[in-house]
């Protein structure tokens, strides 16, 4: 079992909202798993991953926590790493790939850093890999979160002088699209 | 229908996933439907959101689009739109709540506009004035998109030198962590 469901049934619910089993994710998945194992029961826990790359949709296949209801945070340390915390103490677990327990699972290990290419190790292998070594391959330490761990509210609403679109007043004035970090130019 | 669901499915999937419906998601389900409308059929869109609250869910329950995978990139502009765009072109659409047409429909815009307390404009109000809205609170105009429309892929991975976990290289060296930039201390 994996976060209370079984191998094929994780596997489903990963390729119904991610679009395929990414190998991060199946890890992501036990990450989980073992965070749960250690915080207490009945604890509202949100969630911090040090990465943008499959941990955050682990986080949110198997938890309460998403990006749209503020409980998990992305926060950009290129980690491979999940913390999941009391919201109300901040305390809680952090885990992370270990390399050192990784090398006894050398496909794991190989494709992780890199070292293998997609030709040489086919997913067919790699995935029950990672099945095989589920939660040894991770470490896990209890720790204090000092940062980054308060919910943000929503904040004032200000109406932007120059493109006449509703913005949070903490960007300043005008919007910061209307400064200069927008994305976009119109098509005429 | 919204979004090929009935508006009851709709609901059931946002619950699912958020933990309840918030206003802002219900909007964005009307905003990934318009959006889909405008683009072409067959083409595999990316999305980009500009706020970090609630359209992130709309996208990732509606579209193929994660934040793990890649295809969903949220950028800090506190505005409450959403764009989506060919992946191969970067030309799509981008719609927002328009706040002139919002004022015709009052219960959304005092909302939207944080001129009403929950006490004052509860769910069982304001959300069947949000379905009773639906597209016609929203803009849309075609647009370019001409930065951050890039996937980004893995890169390389290193071993930091002080914590002796494995990062990403681009972070430079030590890890960004250990440069001062970690959100947790441990718990001996």
């Amino acid at each position: 079992m994996i976060c209370g469901r079984t191998q094929n049934e994780a596997i489903q619910e990963i390729e119904n909202f991610h679009g395929f089993v990414a190998p991060g994710l199946l890890i992501g998945a036990f990450m989980v798993d073992l965070l749960y194992e250690h915080l207490d029961k009945g604890v509202e826990a949100d969630a911090i991953v040090e990465t943008r790359q499959c941990l955050p949709d682990a986080v949110q296949i198997f938890t309460p926590c998403t990006v749209g209801n503020g409980w998990l945070k992305i926060l950009d340390l290129g980690k491979f790493a999940i913390t999941m915390f009391d919201r109300n103490t901040f305390e809680g677990y952090r885990t992370w790939l270990d390399l050192d327990k990784a090398r006894a699972h050398p496909d794991v290990y190989n494709w992780f850093m890199g070292l293998v290419s997609k030709k040489d190790l086919p997913k067919e292998i790699l995935l029950p890999a990672i099945m095989a070594a589920g939660k040894a391959i991770l470490s896990i330490n209890k720790v204090n979160v000092v940062q980054y761990g308060k919910r943000q509210g929503k904040g004032d609403i200000r109406v932007c002088e120059n493109c006449n679109e509703a913005y949070a007043a903490s960007q300043g004035s005008p919007c910061s699209a209307c400064q200069g970090n927008g994305y976009y130019k119109p098509v005429p």
